[in-house]
């Protein structure tokens, strides 16, 4: 009985009573919220709607066995859809079972490519990404999927991914749209922007209590879902089509090798952007409840759900923070709460797709569209150029690219943005020139503070980590610095703020003492850390600085007054 | 007169005569190198003997006129020349009418990069490459191009840029090599290796004055080269074949658009490739004279030898180090010295290209082989290894790669190898629990000093900036730092290593606050970097951290000590 409770997952051995009202909440509540997306997800990655419905439920089951977080809801993302359709109509035609099969094998091996990344504890991958770049890559990204949404919303086809495209194709069919369509859209819309923006206020003022006011505020897009499905087919709107009732067998289709190959690289770009929203995600819950989020873990967890649904027939999957939030808002306190979700969703499938095949296409736009509005994030744009010049630059650039190249080729170069600004900014430190600040063992930037110096000594603090990226450079304006100041016997390289060197930097300091010992000027070290100062020793540096390398910059400056600065 | 002479490059207008005997023997001396490294450079680049001759000429004209450095020597390189190589030969046929075509081009294009780089003053992209990167990709090129000249030393024809591709050829073509091709160019070699390694011992020995010496040694490949052009034809060794005599007509063929972009990402490469070369022997020469260089002026100029070299019907070129010491070594006092190679290089493409046709091709592979084995630098993985294990592993990553998908791909792989260590080294920081040294106002590590600590306080040192790259990991190691202590009801972060922080960290200071306020916990700062201190400004973050911001980890201790602290 141990042995077998020891299977379990960790949150079903400790369950508690009391949390059974909120799970079951939760989970009818996300349900509501999951029937639109899983199907407009679908459709947008340029797959048949059920395919939506297999990646919902499976990775929900998998989810609760093995992951770790208690509200986290794993399932279809907009930006995960829109970057399969992005990969999978470079190789095949939307729709086509060619299609189809590439999407499974995408989910799997970005599936792979996360399980390994997590045995290999490479958890910290997800730090490739900054902030802004992130932001920026995914207000981009919401802003082409509402432009791509333009189709189904006004009966137009609108092919590509990448604004060029879309404008393109919107000036070529400008005369095509149907206006049955594009009124319906627009008015789903409507009601979903105002039910969001003033419904809670409404219904409050209805006398309708909090708890209730919310879960009929989450059904508003399935019941515009239920209504579209009443319409009059003289309408001609377009609709979703046949759904089968029932999960498909679990056939894993062949492709060629050399097609596997291709898709590694968008996998694992998939798989990095599926790992950083679901850890983000994970780690804004744990948060709430003090806990902290093994990242290494979560990409084992989003590893298995990704392989589960590209196996049940879905496509790339990762935890939703729309969702997640309002699973954890909605009351969840276990993945019980995610199993209810999965098991209305089996209902669903198995007993009610046939009204679902009348579900019109510009609902289902209008849905996305709502849902995306929240993603446009020009606020981080704003919050960059406040801290920090080069991150605005960064976050305009990964813009701008996104919208060019399209989501695939915009996530590449959003990692690329990201490590330019980190290597541009440590390229050209701070260096400062110090004094000591008169009757203190203190020593200050002399621009700042009214110092005191010692004839013929430059203090010199070097405010960056010492490697590749700024050897050269700092070599350069030393030596500059010394030329200029005239008169100087001695430098003190102050090494407080230098928290690493790498073998780039040693041969720099290095050549810096013996250009230095040419010109007739002593080098000193002083502060080096422990770190620093232990590859020095390995190094064999510190023989050759010996006698020059002092504890602080005081005991430099005590070293180099000399005898008679004692006396007095 | 003064605006003619304002158009003189500077060093012209102080020319002193006492430079004149020095640049005219470092002029002879290097022409008697560059005459064999011209012709063997450009069979190496696939290209036909004369390409070599242009390539030396024109550049060193170009580099007098605007260049800075007073006795670099421009021309064609082995590491560029095998880069070509590996480039044009996946677009043409070497020897072809367009491989020659693209060989021009690709100069033209790598020297309009430099240009354009030189003119955005981008000349930090030298640091896209650490130290040890940068030597096991000379290292493995050089082990590369000595397999590449065991083709024209052993008579075999050896397709391929990489190291399966050497290995495969010699295995099928094990059979065919040429004993005499093989038995001429092993005694060359054994002959240069012989002489540069004992030669100047034994004509010191001799009674021959080192200077004349020198000149001597530097002839040696010369004169085994006009030793070869003697061999009897029944030897039947392969020779270079017939050079026009003079200089082409500077017509630049046309081709197509598309070649040409397919053309401009190995361009950059080359040209980075070039310009970390030549800024290298810039820098070294320059702080024998205790000059700085600047690099955007390098890029300038190196710019300008390219496209120039590109003109006269050459391919890639850049500052080579073995030339431009000896030149330095040989006396060179000003560009003036380069200016007699060139007119001696002319001389001899104009007189004498009859004798040269009669080159034997081993002998020139052996001149290669034998000027490569220095650049064979293991020495340079020892020390990573000693000074920092991450610094070894891109050393044997980049070598590997290298050999494995040849130079072109490999110098790609080295950029990204080189950022991957720097995002790896700085994602997990080193993070020290502070005590009071008692007695003092310092504060060290309580692990490695005796040290006393207020209760309820933990003071804790992030050994890093912080970034997108650790933003996530140093929040989830303080949050459990803090759950492990135990009863901390206030934290010192004392940032005093922290050098930078960008968008990124200042969310992530965000957050943390809100962790531990709801974990009942209060967040200090102490020793915030003026630079961090404007930022935490800008962003509105000072507001938010109001009244727990400290001057000196100090005053933080006495804030928190509170009144009766004051009172003992």
């Amino acid at each position: 009985m141990a042995a077998l409770s020891g299977l379990l997952p960790g949150w079903l051995r400790g369950y508690r009573r009391q949390w059974l009202a909120g799970d079951l909440t939760a989970g009818v509540v996300v349900t509501l919220l999951l029937i639109p997306q899983s199907l407009a997800y679908a459709l947008l990655a340029g797959l048949p709607a059920q395919a939506g419905l297999y990646a919902s439920i499976v990775p929900l089951l998998v989810y609760a066995c093995v992951g770790r977080g208690y509200a986290q809801s794993v399932g279809p993302m907009a930006l995960t859809s829109l970057l399969t359709a992005a990969t999978l109509s470079r190789f095949a035609e939307a729709g086509s079972s060619d299609y189809l099969a590439l999407a499974l094998w995408l989910a799997i091996l970005s599936g792979l490519i996360l399980l390994i990344m997590g045995m290999a504890r490479l958890g910290f991958i997800a730090d490739l990404l900054s902030e802004p770049v992130l932001a920026a890559f995914t207000t981009a990204t919401a802003l082409l999927i509402v432009l791509s949404q333009l189709g189904p919303l006004s009966g137009l086809h609108l092919p590509g991914n990448a604004l060029p495209h879309y404008l393109l194709a919107l000036w070529e069919q400008a005369a095509a749209w149907q206006a049955s369509s594009l009124w319906l859209g627009l008015a789903v819309l409507g009601l979903l922007l105002v039910s969001r923006r003033w419904g809670a206020a409404a219904l409050q003022r209805l006398g309708i209590a909090a708890p209730v006011a919310s879960v009929l505020l989450r059904a508003i897009p399935v019941l515009a879902m239920l209504a579209g499905t009443l319409l009059p087919p003289a309408w001609q709107v377009p609709v979703v089509g046949p759904i089968p009732s029932g999960f498909p067998s679990p056939v894993l289709p062949l492709i060629p090798l050399s097609q596997l190959a291709d898709l590694a690289m968008p996998a694992f770009f998939i798989a990095l952007i599926n790992y950083v929203q679901g850890l983000s995600v994970a780690q804004l819950l744990a948060a709430r409840r003090q806990e902290s989020v093994d990242p290494d873990r979560e990409l084992l967890a989003l590893g298995l759900c990704n392989i589960a649904a590209g196996l049940a027939g879905g496509f790339p999957v990762t935890g939703g923070l729309s969702r997640s939030v309002v699973n954890a808002d909605a009351g969840a306190n276990s993945p019980l709460a995610s199993l209810v979700t999965a098991a209305a969703m089996l209902l669903l499938i198995f007993l009610a797709t046939a009204p679902l095949a009348l579900l019109p296409l510009p609902i289902l736009a209008a849905t996305i569209i709502a849902s995306l509005l929240s993603m446009l994030n020009l606020a981080s744009l704003r919050r960059a150029w406040l801290a920090e010049r080069a991150d605005a630059v960064a976050w305009l650039l990964t813009f701008c690219l996104v919208l060019l190249l399209g989501v695939d080729s915009g996530i590449m170069a959003g990692v690329l943005v990201s490590l330019a600004t980190l290597l541009w900014r440590s390229s050209r430190p701070h260096i400062a020139v110090l004094g000591r600040v008169p009757g203190t063992h203190h020593f200050r930037n002399c621009l700042r503070h009214a110092v005191e110096s010692l004839p013929g000594v430059l203090m010199l603090r070097v405010d960056e980590s010492l490697y590749f990226g700024n050897a050269r450079q700092v070599r350069q304006v030393l030596l500059s610095r010394v030329r200029q100041e005239g008169g100087v016997r001695q430098v003190v390289l102050v090494m407080s703020a230098v928290n690493r060197v790498d073998t780039t930097a040693l041969s720099m300091l290095e050549g810096l003492d013996q250009a230095l010992q040419q010109a007739g000027v002593e080098l000193h070290l002083a502060e080096v850390k422990g770190p620093v100062a232990d590859i020095l020793l390995r190094a064999g540096l510190a023989d050759c600085f010996a006698g020059r390398v002092h504890l602080s910059t005081q005991a430099a400056w005590e070293h180099l007054a000399g005898p008679v600065d004692y006396q007095i």
